[in-house]
């Protein structure tokens, strides 16, 4: 048997055995007292999660069904949609959107950038716009946008605000009803340490009301066909759900909730923090503005002389550690460090330490234990901190 | 803790404990060589049970999901589509297909009635025909329609044949490619005993040249992006695939091929008997045609002044079995028994048992046993079969 590899990769993310051992058990059938309980448990802790008071609804589906879920149940063919795109997330969006026929006005960064709102809110002044589709954190380059200023900007324009926080929700500060979302898209994979194969949605009241009279097709993601399941004395979902990813769900949830918020985020921002330091520490640039907002993933440029895909590739192969290569535009160019999820410190150094000894054998002058140094020079400080 | 309970139901069928391991165990990443050679064993082990050379294709979703992939990657609104309808199940392709606004043609029967081949031919020469949607098991009634005629018919008229194959392939007998199948759509968790939360697709070349014209927008069941992803020299899924559920189901296929098919299915062939001749020694009638070939699930007729609903509440409640409820105009009138899956004799056995103590309880006049002779007669002459 091999060896398991460990993922330092933005999703999936290490799972804990508690989740992994939830999800190896008996089945709970889907309808009935026990699944609605087992279905109440996961909307409840969603919403907490989401900090909203809308619904929660989950699909079967990895986090991209959840995307095309907003798009189909908001839009119609030819609704205008106003679509920042700063990465493979945000093109992604975009080419949902497009392939629902909806109009979509891209906006169009260099992958690495953060959105601009002064920018979408042009966007949105140029024509009538029913909704702007965004990215929290955007996993292809680490960077965190700033959904609360967006929400005042489709506020002030009466535009449906949909938020992809697939990689953001539990690993850095997000606010659902307070910033004016409408629609947050999440993933079982990320922050929480599940496995993959659910997506979640929370739906105001703002984006029920569009979903009545949006007449893209859609049945799978059909939302109301979920409400109307939610809403039975004993909650059902409307097909057949992945039961055992239910159950590691709940797992997930509920080691997030023993944890706490707030400590789940200091969690991420320290292990961040000491990532890039590490990194930087080796004379490594880091790729993407506004880094310090960065808790979920952090890319990383591949030194001159070094393909970002092959210094993956040897990690990998030589200490069994799985990071993220560069994706787009970014493909050789940088590397990425996932920290979002079920990781703690000895992770990091961990991982900071192969990536000194790979980056040795390929040549590259390392000072060896330069970047765990770093790292734990952040420890040190947060641990002495009131 | 509770006791889990046990599934007699048309799916989630029972787990056998290697599958819940597998699932249980560490993820594999979806990009890389090990995930490679999970997929391919998946898709080799499907096609093969599918009885077909061409593309096998897995989603993370219900069969619901991989029935509208079906409807959006073969077809284009205002396209005309024969649905015979004799079963819930029937009603819902038929309603997906209403849903990406196809002209559906439904052809309605009685809830358990076969459908009739000649009535389908008669329904396509009425107008140019894009395709027919049709169940093979119909779930809610456990017939087993005649998809090899319907094949005839098809293929007469040179209309796409889709069938849903959910509840039948692994459990009755099925020729995909003879058969003029042109998609078929089956489940992780029904004959092969894996969990909810894979439904899988078999194209046929005819459905990839219609879905090169098709224009329904879909992007997340989109087959194209599927097969692109495939061909890579490491295969992969297109979005984040649910990996822990295809480790179950890697175990359950290697279970079934361990089992063989011819084998499989004539365990089936003998449940079926058995259930059917020890519901009979009750008194109590089966409903649909053709049961002979009933081999997934059998609908029993709840007896006079006895709501179906109830006797399988009772039966949930007293022995911790669950069994199906009727559904539509059914609901009541019928409960169901599955044994599709990975059931041995005294899985029906104990369920028989459980069916004579609890009719017995809602005062159905019992000889007690008589059901479980019934069954052991079935066994015993199975058994001295050549």
């Amino acid at each position: 048997m091999e060896r398991p590899e460990i993922l330092m990769t933005p999703g999936p993310t290490q799972v804990p055995p508690e989740v992994l051992q939830a999800q190896g058990g008996p089945l709970v059938y889907h309808r009935g007292p026990g699944y609605g309980r087992l279905l109440r448990e996961v909307t409840t802790g969603l919403k907490a999660m989401l900090k909203t008071e809308g619904d929660v609804l989950v699909f079967t589906a990895s986090g991209t069904g959840g995307l095309e879920s907003a798009v189909s149940n908001l839009f119609s063919p030819g609704d205008r949609v106003v679509v920042p795109v700063a990465g493979y997330f945000g093109d992604r969006f975009a080419r949902i959107a497009e392939a629902f026929h909806l109009d979509v006005r891209r906006i169009e960064y260099d992958w690495g950038r953060a959105t601009v709102p002064e920018d979408i809110a042009a966007a949105v002044a140029e024509a009538p716009t029913k909704g702007v589709l965004a990215q929290h954190s955007e996993t292809s380059t680490g960077v965190v946008h700033d959904i609360e200023a967006i929400g005042h900007v489709t506020r002030e324009a009466d535009a449906l605000l949909v938020v992809d926080v697939i990689s953001s929700v539990g690993a850095v500060p997000y606010e659902g009803d307070a910033w004016g979302v409408d629609v947050a898209v999440g993933g079982s994979q990320k922050a929480l340490g599940a496995t993959p194969g659910l997506s979640f949605v929370s739906v105001s009241d703002a984006a029920w009301a569009a979903s009545r009279e949006a007449t893209s097709p859609r049945f799978y993601f059909d939302w109301a066909a979920y409400k109307h399941s939610y809403d039975l004395p004993d909650p059902e979902s409307p097909w057949t759900p992945a039961i055992s990813l239910l159950l590691g769900l709940r797992e997930a949830l509920r080691l997030y909730q023993e944890e706490g918020e707030e400590a789940v985020l200091a969690r991420h921002r320290v292990l961040s923090r000491a990532t890039k330091e590490g990194v930087r520490a080796l004379g490594l640039d880091l790729d993407g503005e506004h880094l310090d907002r960065a808790w979920a993933v952090t890319a990383v440029r591949a030194p001159e002389g070094i393909d970002g895909n092959e210094l993956v590739a040897k990690v990998r192969a030589d200490h069994g550690i799985v990071l993220a290569p560069g994706q787009g535009p970014l493909k050789g160019k940088v590397f990425r460090i996932g920290h979002l999820g079920q990781y703690d410190r000895f992770d990091i150094i961990r991982c900071l330490a192969a990536l000194e000894l790979t980056l040795e054998a390929m040549g590259y002058p390392v000072k060896r234990g330069a970047a765990v140094a770093a790292a734990e020079d952040v420890f040190a400080s947060a641990s002495a901190a009131p």
